[in-house]
């Protein structure tokens, strides 16, 4: 696990896949919370880990699509990686919308009101929780899986 | 669309997003074979555009879960990138493989025994077609969107 932890914290990026009504899936690219070199004082705050399980927080304007998309279906995969390296993780598992004003402010950054001008009560600031089920890793010539769907 | 075109072709990688039967999506890195830089024989066969849709070829293992979940929903999402230059591309659209032998000699590239043993006949040797029906574009301060659904 401290493999897949490490990969996913030295991502640039992380892409998130979503599912429509329709069953078609669409990627975005969201900010990499868990990257503490990026985000140094969410080190140890974006991203927790429950024996196999990994729960990570990223942020998102409520207004985009990927919110309505996940308020339908809330399964979810995100993709960390590191090209170059050929090492890559597919984190199965699910989404929700965080509401908790406490939780969305402990995790608020001030460079933020780039995205949301109105800063960490403006009703645009969303806090998403991620919640693994499965855990798929690429790296060391080979493919390493951890929990599993029930 | 040149902008769309060359942002894929610098991608490092091409990350496709599946739905399976329950409606979870999965992410898997394939070989970007739209890269020229990559895949110089490739150049004006892996990528071909017409009008606002794009074709695209990749390959994979007949054996693979991918196969297996395309066969069951056709509709897939591609992500390309620059994670550093904070650029993006996502395809929508739809997969389908290819049995024509003479398409999959054509793109056969002769290190690919490495994947499939038994070379361009190898019954593993899967060629996957791309379709696009959207193109979403993040560069340049804003997005950019080419083609949509019916």
């Amino acid at each position: 696990m401290q493999r897949v932890i490490s990969i996913i914290e030295n991502s640039q990026a992380a892409y998130l896949a979503t599912v429509d009504s329709q069953g078609k899936p669409e990627i975005r690219a969201l900010l990499n919370l868990p990257n503490p070199k990026k985000y140094k004082h969410l080190a140890g705050k974006a991203l927790k880990q429950e024996g196999d399980t990994l729960i990570m927080y990223f942020t998102t304007n409520t207004s985009s699509q990927k919110v309505a998309r996940i308020r339908n279906n809330s399964n979810v995969a995100l993709y960390f990686c590191e090209p170059k390296l050929f090492q890559g993780i597919c984190a199965s598992g699910t989404m929700e919308e965080i509401t908790d004003a406490a939780l969305k402010d402990s995790l608020w950054q001030r460079g933020w009101t780039m995205y949301y001008p109105k800063g960490k009560t403006d009703p645009d600031y969303t806090i998403l929780k991620f919640t693994s089920t499965k855990l798929e890793g690429w790296y060391d010539f080979g493919p390493h899986i951890f929990g599993g769907e029930a």
